[in-house]
C-alpha cells in the first residue's frame, strides 16, 4: 500500500489542546503599553470572543463547529502517504510516511485555521478581516475561507513578494480577496512580515467592522491545525504502525509543526523535530524572551524564542520560514526538551526537495523541503544504525508557485 | 458525503478498449508519402511495438503492467467529489460529481499515459524520448514519468509558452527534462503545437536511441486514460448512483474526454458531451477528413474532425485546447451521434471557473473551465426542467500555473 485515505466522514470532531500536557504553564501575553497580562477586553478589537477563549483554554479537547467540519471535508482527511520510492533510493530500513496537506484548495495546511477563523468571525457579526501575508500562503488561505463564508478579506502583502509573486496575488483575487503591498506608508520599502502585521493590525483597530486574523504563532491557530496530527495517528494505525519514532516538520511561526506534532506530545517514545532555515535560526540560535510579534510593537508581547522583532531575515525562498519569533507553544516544548530543533542551509534543502521530486514525483514548497532534508538525514542515520525507524513528516505545501526558487537552485544561483 | 476515495489497491488492472463498441471500424491511418495504410514497420522508428499493438488492438480489455500500476498508485485512484456547494449556489436538483485528476504530481490527467509510455519504451530498450508540449502540461507529465523510469526526456515547447510560462519549463527541469523552444529553426516564430510535433518527430527519426511520444489523439493514449472512467464508475456506485445521466469533459486532442467517457460508451441512457473553445471549434465546425497531425506533414494522416493542419488557432489561454485536429476515436463517436459537442467563448468559461473557485474552493485549469461551463449550463437546464440529473465531469487539471489568465479575466483583458 502507498496511501491511506479516509472518507470525508472521518474528519476529527474536536481539536486537541496540548496546553494541559505542557511541562509548565504558558507565560501570559503582555500588553504592549502596560506590560501587564492582557485580558479578553484588550483582544476584543482584534479577535472574536470564541478565539480569545480558545487562546487561553485549558480544556483537553475543543469541539469543532459543524459548519467548519463541513468545509474541511472539501479536502480532508488528507492522505497519509508512504514514500516507498524515496526509501528505496536511500536504501534505508526506515519507513517514511507523510501527511499531504498540499491537497487543500490553497495548496497548504493554512486553510485548516483560516476556515475556523472565518467561521467564528462571521458568527459574531464581523464581515471583514484584515491580515498580512509574506510569500502569500496565508493570504491565499484566508481569501479562500472568506469566499466560502461571504467575508470580505483585505491582505497586506510583503511588497517584495507582491512584486515577485503576482500569481499569489491573482489567486487571492480569484477568491475575491483584496491585496495591497506593505508597508503601505513607504512604497520604496521591500517590506517584512513584521511590518505587514503592523499594517493589518492598524486596519483592524481603525475600523469597527473589521477584525484581525493571524495565520500562525498563536495558541488557537496551532489548536486548529491539530486535525493534521489527529488524522495521521488514525491513519498510521490503518498502516499497521503502533506509533512513529519521530515526527518532523518545518517551523516558521510553528503552525504546521504544531499541527502534526502536538497530538503526539503525550506519547512516550515519539521524538518531535522542528526544522528551520539556518539564515533565520529562531529556535536554534534565538533567545527565549518576551518580544513583540510585529515590527511596530503593536501586538502583545509573547514569551517565545526570538531573534528580536527588528531582525530582518535575508530574503530566502522559503518565505513562510522568515519570521523573527516562534509560537509560544513550540517555544515551550523546545525549552523543556520535549522537542528538538535543527537548521539547514537553502542549498541542502533544495537538494533534498529535488531528490524527492525525482523519486516520489511531487514538487514541494521550499518550506516543506526543510522537513524533507531532515527526513532524509534521519533515514540515512537509520540505515547507518541498521534500525527500522518509523518517520512521520508534514508535507505542508506544494511548490507550484515557488518554481523560480527551483530555477535558481538548478542553475546554481542560490545564495545562502 | 463529499468525496469518495478508494485505497491504492483499487487502481484498475486493465484498460478499457472502446474500439469493439464503436458504430463503425476506425479508418486506418495513412502513410504521409504513399497514402497507403501504415503498418507496424512504418511506426517502429517512433513507438515501441507494445504501443503499436495497442494502437490497433480490438481486444476489449488490455492488462496494465504491474510497474505501471505501481507508479499510478502514487496518486490513484483519484477522488470522486460531489460539488455540493456549487449545486447549492445554482439551486439545482442536479447532482454534480467530478473526478479530480488535478491531484497527480504534474497536476493533470496527462501522467496516466506518460507513465505507460515511459514504461513500454524502457522495456524495449529505448532510453530517450522526444516530445512536444504546448502550454506545458504534457511535457511536465512525460518529464515526471521519465524521472521515475530513468528515461531521458527532450521537450520541444511552443515558443510563445516557453517565453510566457517559465514555471512550466522549471517544472520539467526539476524532474530532469530538457526543454527547448520550438520551432527550433526559426527563433522569431511564436510556434504552434503542430510545428512542435514536427520538431519532436524529426528528433526521434534522426536518432537511433530515441522514440517519439504523443500526449493525446492516438488510440493508445485514450486507452491509457480510461482508468479515469473505470474508477469513476466504481466510485459512483459507492456514492449510490446507478449511472450518470451525462458525462462531460473538455476536448483538445481528446485524451481526458476519452479517459472519462469511453467506459460509458456501451451504457444506455448516458449522454456524452465534448466541450471545446469557440475559437478552435474542431468538432463543432471542422470537417471530418484525413489530415496530418502536424504542420510539416510528417505524421500519418488520421481520419478525424479537423480545421486543417495549417490552421493557426488564436492564442487563447486554454493552450491544451489549441489543436487543429481531434482523436479519431472521439471523432468517430461524434460522427456517429454517440457523443455531442458544444463550444464556448473564453469569457463564459472563466466566469464559470471563478464561480467554481468561490463555491468549491479550487482553481481549475482554463481547459477544465470549459467542462465546468457546460456542467453549470446542464445543471441550470435541470433546474429549468425540474429534473434530478446526475452529472459527471472530469476535473482534468488545476490552474495554478495559469493564474495570469485569471488575472486577465478579472481585469477585463480577455479577448475572445
Amino acid at each position: 500500500m502507498y496511501r491511506w485515505m479516509m472518507s470525508s466522514d472521518r474528519v476529527p470532531e474536536a481539536w486537541f489542546n496540548v496546553v494541559p500536557h505542557l511541562a509548565e504553564p504558558l507565560a501570559p501575553p503582555l500588553h504592549p503599553a502596560t506590560r501587564e497580562p492582557v485580558g479578553p477586553d484588550d483582544l476584543a478589537p482584534l479577535f472574536p470572543m470564541a478565539l480569545i477563549a480558545q487562546e487561553v483554554s485549558v480544556d483537553p479537547w475543543v469541539p469543532i463547529p459543524g459548519p467548519v467540519v463541513d468545509v474541511l471535508r472539501l479536502w480532508r482527511p488528507t492522505p497519509l502517504v508512504r514514500a516507498r520510492r524515496l526509501e528505496e533510493a536511500l536504501e534505508t530500513p526506515a519507513r517514511i510516511y507523510y501527511k499531504d496537506e498540499s491537497v487543500s484548495p490553497a495548496g497548504s495546511h493554512k486553510p485548516n485555521t483560516a476556515v475556523a477563523q472565518a467561521y467564528y468571525n462571521v458568527e459574531e457579526g464581523v464581515h471583514r478581516l484584515a491580515t498580512e501575508t509574506g510569500a502569500g500562503q496565508w493570504g491565499s488561505a484566508l481569501s479562500f475561507a472568506g469566499a466560502l463564508f461571504g467575508l470580505e478579506v483585505k491582505v497586506y502583502m510583503v511588497r517584495a513578494s507582491y512584486m515577485q509573486k503576482p500569481y499569489r496575488r491573482v489567486m487571492m483575487e480569484t477568491w475575491g480577496g483584496s491585496v495591497v503591498p506593505s508597508p503601505v506608508d513607504d512604497p520604496d520599502h521591500p517590506g517584512s512580515l513584521g511590518a505587514a502585521i503592523s499594517d493589518a493590525v492598524r486596519d483592524a483597530v481603525g475600523r469597527e467592522d473589521t477584525h484581525y486574523s493571524l495565520g500562525s504563532v498563536l495558541n488557537h491557530v496551532l489548536l486548529h491545525q491539530t486535525v493534521i496530527g489527529l488524522e495521521a495517528k488514525e491513519q498510521l494505525q490503518l498502516a499497521g504502525e503502533a506509533h512513529p519514532d519521530v515526527v518532523i516538520a518545518c517551523c516558521g511561526g510553528g503552525s504546521n509543526l504544531g499541527g502534526i506534532s502536538l497530538p503526539f506530545v503525550p506519547d512516550d517514545g515519539v521524538r518531535l523535530v522542528a526544522v528551520e532555515p539556518s539564515s533565520c535560526p529562531t529556535l536554534t540560535k534565538g533567545a527565549f524572551d518576551y518580544d513583540f510579534g510585529d515590527v511596530a510593537g503593536l501586538t502583545p508581547l509573547l514569551a517565545m524564542y526570538t531573534l528580536g522583532h527588528d531582525f530582518v531575515p535575508p530574503s530566502i525562498h522559503a518565505g513562510g520560514l522568515r519570521y523573527h519569533g516562534d509560537s509560544p507553544i513550540i517555544s515551550s516544548l523546545v525549552r523543556s526538551g520535549r522537542m528538538e530543533a535543527v537548521a539547514y542551509s537553502q542549498r541542502d534543502v533544495f537538494k533534498a526537495a529535488v531528490q524527492f521530486a525525482r523519486t516520489q514525483g511531487t514538487i514541494c514548497a521550499p518550506e516543506t523541503g526543510h522537513a524533507i532534508r531532515a527526513v532524509i538525514d534521519e533515514a540515512l542515520a537509520a540505515r547507518e544504525a541498521g534500525e527500522e525507524r518509523v518517520i512521520l513528516f508534514d508535507y505542508s505545501g506544494h511548490g507550484l508557485l515557488d518554481l523560480s526558487a527551483y530555477d535558481d537552485y538548478l542553475n546554481d544561483r542560490l545564495i545562502d
